[in-house]
């Protein structure tokens, strides 16, 4: 049997072509602003000038006007809130690390939910949690923002038909045991409660334990619920119908001898944690990077924070007309 | 020159009756309830344990019901909310670290404001970085949460006369130069902005750098900055007028040889970070822990918080009454 290998571009277009088509659509209207991101770099890490370079690219490819820039770390909280407040600006991103993963974790909440395409706040992280899809409900015409990375992984595993459309939405992954080898709270957490919440079985593996993330046996929660577990990292390995790694380290490559023949394997590190040829004789498919996706993930935020934005001036703007 | 030692229970003990002293006045009236801190134990950290039973026989001492709850870690944030619901609990706190820096600082962010006795959600945490000192201008009845430890670390350099009465309100340290060893969002860098925000030009020290916090000139400004500095470690601690540590290790011992003569030495770590009959020979006063000040900051954040509870069930009432 061979394994299939899918890349992350391939996967990404589909959405790279909706953002251009709606940005297509959008400005169309002359007196419609460009959709605008603006990126903060306030750290020398050549990879996060990487990503930068990436985004750019993304960004002029679908028509996102992509505004980075490079500031200190020490005015860093200043320059986000500038562009809270900056109706030009419709969206925001910082590239982390910064000052490191207690302070950084500030400056994520610093950031407005009206502008953070990367879905960091507390508010879309205690949502996303909660599982509460929109931010205005009863009118639910304002869907959360979902952190880019698990959101993109999501994506992958529709694309890998992995969530089975055969089943109801919101429970495509029941039936499913997953391993995430990352629990961050910037993208392994998030994602096992996401996955969970799609009614997976989610085996959390971090370096002390590996926690269980599921809903209630034929899913009778709306939300996942968090078990302790005794499995070695290696058992909860052993378990997993699909294994997606995310440890930032060039030294961490997974067991490949322990996973199920025809495992799914994803990565979401930048660093590579399957040995590509074991990993090949082991797996069904394969996806040994996300970051395109993310990418795409990311621009598909930003569409959508424009909108509402400019629903909002355009209702403010008739009360502005009402009152004169 | 001999060195002076203050123990922190002595330093607390003003505080403690201050506390006792409004807890028996609002408990005269027999329809108040006294006011109720719920703790939550969610770790097996002996540590935890013991500063648990300290927090609840410093409690029984003044008056305050103390509520220890050990529970599930996977179910802690379904405890706090729980708790942020219940009229009958005035403050809530968690023995940390629980799971560790990220997931647990998401959990500082689910504990309501006006619950908060350790002052660590993000709101608390903004109006302290941007020393906005009450949560409801312009009326300003309600003060802001300063986080317990860098408060108590406030209150014992004032015990020390370092924050000098002479100058005005807001600039008592000016003139002081302080070196924080430890740059934690818990403790190291909400002291250091808190010192600042007073007037000191701060050193604060972590592994990979040091960073420099301070008004203006004259004081100008009402907030701190932060600068980059290129100063080593040691460089930092020789400019140093008072010296606090809080570096959770046994290992680390602060290098009193390059102290100045007479600094004052504060640790805040539950580790000795300052090797005593060395750090005797060289300050003048010497505080070797601040727990128990802590823990009388923490009754009167409580104190604070039930008042404010107590004011608006109160209007509530009134509007209730209004409309009957």
């Amino acid at each position: 049997m061979a394994c299939k290998t899918y890349l992350a571009q391939g996967i990404a277009q589909r959405f790279s072509d909706e953002v251009r088509a709606d940005i297509a659509s959008i400005t169309a209207t002359p007196s419609a602003p460009r959709p605008t991101l603006v990126a903060f770099l306030a750290n020398t890490d050549p990879a996060a000038r990487t990503y930068a370079d990436w985004t750019a690219k993304a960004c002029s490819d679908v028509g996102v006007h992509f505004d980075l820039r490079v500031v200190e770390r020490t005015h860093l909280e200043d320059h986000i809130m500038d562009a809270n407040k900056d109706p030009a600006v419709h969206g925001t991103m910082v590239y982390y690390p910064v000052f490191g993963a207690g302070q950084d974790q500030y400056l994520q909440n610093i950031v407005s939910p009206a502008k953070d395409v990367e879905g960091l706040c507390h508010t879309y992280r205690y949502n996303m949690y909660h599982n509460v899809r929109f931010l205005d409900p009863p009118t639910n015409a304002e869907k959360c923002i979902i952190p880019c990375t698990p959101l993109a992984v999501v994506k992958v595993l529709e694309h890998l038909h992995v969530y089975n459309p055969m089943l109801p939405y919101g429970g495509r992954l029941y039936g499913k045991t997953i391993a995430v080898v990352n629990r961050s709270e910037v993208v392994g957490r998030p994602l096992a409660a996401l996955l969970a919440n799609d009614g997976a079985r989610v085996l959390s593996i971090d370096v002390g334990d590996v926690l269980e993330f599921h809903r209630g046996p034929g899913l009778q929660h709306q939300q996942h619920v968090v078990v302790e577990t005794s499995l070695s990292a290696k058992d909860a390995l052993k378990l997993a119908d699909v294994v997606i790694t995310g440890v930032p380290s060039p030294s961490y490559k997974a067991p490949v001898d322990v996973l199920k023949n025809g495992v799914v394997a994803i990565n979401f590190s930048s660093e590579k944690n399957f040995d590509a040829p074991a990993i090949k004789q082991r797996a069904s498919l394969y996806v040994p990077t996300v970051g395109k996706v993310t990418i795409a993930m990311l621009q598909r935020n930003l569409v959508r924070l424009y909108r509402y934005q400019m629903a909002k001036a355009a209702a403010a703007g008739q009360v502005q007309a009402k009152s004169e």
